[in-house]
């Protein structure tokens, strides 16, 4: 016991010691060399095409078509099932996405760097609201967005970044939870407040006036536009916490739409996986729990450094969106995630709560032990390629996970 | 008291219709035309010379040099002490200023219409934190950077607000209470979504792009740069509800560091006037009690709509920012205002509160049977010209104001 106690709190230790940079957008290409033409990283543990989900395989065969690896998305459903294209997650790469989390070669990547430790993590640019890839889109709009993402606001967004020499997110993720983001469902502070630092950086650097303009515009309309950010910013902190012997600290969360998934620091980079559940939550006009996908998405990696659910005080506004109940017991979401964390972070605190910390570091023993399941708010897409996102909720990491996860544990403590 | 329950409903129903825009920013002397060389208009009733506090007179001779009407600080004071220039509240030209509150001829103001009873009010731009004249600074920097609102910033707002056709204000705010802002002492949320809706038309019409970088970078390093937008804002929707015949409603709250003053809806323009009273706070590191002016400006315009103190539960993380106590007891503050409150605004919600509106209409007989004061949120300025800021607090309303306007209100019911 004491070993894993130690384990843990070195574990913790590097998670908090994390000091993450947004440093440039470059394409995926040279961000992950490995990638190659033909391959597709996704969201959530390994899955093949055979048991992917609907709004997957929508995403899979519309990406197929923006990288021109198929005429049509019939032809790129073809192409898939008949094994031409490689699929591999994203975290095997530093990378994730949210929802389907398409990464392909010609897609622009955020970088962000974690300068305490070295490493970079990965993701693509956020597409906004409503029929998007990450939900499932993939007709001609979807697919010019994302040409004008490479084309335009990705070029942009480097050359604004490393002209200011990076943004340090510490002190923003630190401003947003004093101002009602919780960094996964509701994101509209820090999107704002990253806004206001790039402006400046994006003005020098823009040559050309409408190109500025758009930029502006597409980014100031996306109130989501730091998820995008937020999620490599977590993974860039989690990465060096893992493969620490000993220690029962989760790494990363993440759902392919299938399979939930946990990886844990001591059991290395083995996933522990559950059939994903379905959320519970809000549905837009027009739709409703018949047509939900399960969950999906790499986007628990936020909840897994102590935001998005664990940080639910901080964002009252939140609770209702994703129909969790009243506003004002917004903290009760986060006071029981404080069960089954090992510690708070004391630069992410929550002023409503006389700036305690958010809890971070969820231990399986401690999940396990409690039966109480990781809360997530994510968002829902639909079940059938093509349609976007249909509401927002809350779902549990399944237990079956922590428990598998626990076993695999005990044997590497030499606990039969 | 039939008649006075029906005067407020409609003052109330006037304020709450108010549909303020953000549409302009113009020099003073075309937003009014009464501005003319040699007048200084600042916050508060009306005051002397004679008795100006020490901030007020500061800012009075740097404005006189600013707009050349001086040679230098110790002439502009002769010439302010020998008559030369003409005081008069900025309540009396539709307009308002933060703290010493100057607005002469030529400084830009910002320009909100109250789209829903067609008048305008105006606010000159906030200079941003620290050494302001504002706050009675009046070096060459402040100076300096006064000339620049002018031809640069001023300018370029102006163009922008006109090409988008103006600024909603209404559902900036709303969001903003969301976001943790109460609009009084803590502006960043609504200041970076005031940037967001801005910047694409700042890039549309600056056409020099080292100026559209300054501007970017002066409005995104400025947290209070909204508090000068939600003054006119809420000096807009208060205007149509002046001089209604039986309403004890209360239409300004304003200080000039020298007397706190309130108007009544149904006593028309008459100011009720108080000794202010001195606020209770933090200080910045070597400042204390001591270097502290008594409260000061027209900023608890935005209290008398319902927002800074009244909308305390907002912004939890005000309450350790003014030095009220913890922040967990920020809801506190808004019930007790509630308490002297006609009614609340169901457009400005605040959701830990399970969306309960802020409390909106200040009734004076209400104030007078609790002695219950309203709480107002506020800078804190040195007692001597020149130095700025020096802290941040609460300060009370002073009673005596209500109970003056009360008996004078009575008077007009033809109550003895």
């Amino acid at each position: 016991m004491r070993k894993i106690e130690e384990a843990n709190a070195e574990t913790l230790k590097r998670m908090l010691a994390g000091d993450p940079v947004l440093v440039d957008c470059i394409p995926a290409h040279e961000a992950i060399p490995a990638l190659k033409p033909g391959m597709i990283l996704h969201a959530g543990p390994p899955v093949e095409w055979e048991r992917m989900c609907g709004p997957m395989r929508g995403a899979i065969t519309g990406i197929a078509v923006y990288q021109g690896w198929a005429s049509d998305l019939t032809d790129a459903e073809k192409k898939a099932a008949g094994g031409q294209f490689r699929f591999e997650p994203n975290h095997h790469h530093g990378a994730v996405g949210p929802m389907t989390g398409m990464t392909t070669v010609s897609q622009p990547l955020l970088v962000v760097e974690n300068r305490a430790f070295g490493n970079r993590a990965y993701c693509a640019i956020n597409e906004g609201l409503g029929k998007v890839m990450r939900f499932g889109g993939n007709d001609a709009e979807v697919l010019g967005r994302l040409a004008w993402l490479r084309d335009e606001l990705g070029p942009a967004l480097g050359r604004g970044l490393r002209d200011m020499g990076g943004i340090p997110l510490k002190a923003v993720i630190a401003r947003g939870l004093s101002m009602g983001d919780e960094m996964h469902q509701r994101n509209i502070a820090c999107s704002s407040l990253l806004l206001r630092l790039l402006a400046p950086a994006l003005a020098r650097t823009t040559g050309d006036a409408k190109v500025l303009e758009r930029c502006l515009d597409f980014i100031g309309r996306n109130d989501q536009f730091f998820l995008n950010v937020g999620m490599p910013m977590a993974k860039s902190i989690t990465d060096p916490a893992r493969g620490i012997a000993g220690s029962s600290i989760v790494t990363a969360m993440s759902r392919n739409g299938t399979e939930f998934g946990i990886r844990v620091s001591g059991t290395g980079d083995r996933w522990f996986t559950a059939p994903v559940e379905m959320p519970v939550g809000l549905y837009f006009p027009g739709f409703g729990e018949k047509d939900a996908n399960p969950d999906m998405g790499d986007s628990a990696i936020v909840e897994t450094v102590g935001l998005g659910g664990f940080a639910m005080a901080a964002a009252p506004a939140v609770v209702g969106f994703v129909g969790a109940g009243p506003a004002s017991e917004a903290a009760n979401f986060t006071r029981l995630m404080g069960e089954i964390a090992v510690g708070t972070n004391p630069e992410w605190t929550i002023p409503s709560l006389d700036y305690a910390g958010v809890p971070t570091g969820i231990d399986i023993r401690r999940v396990v032990e409690t039966q109480i399941a990781p809360t997530i708010n994510t968002g829902i897409a639909h079940r059938k390629p093509g349609v976007g996102q249909v509401g927002a909720g809350v779902v549990k990491a399944p237990l079956a996970c922590f428990e598998n996860a626990l076993v695999a544990f005990a044997e590497t403590m030499g606990v039969a």
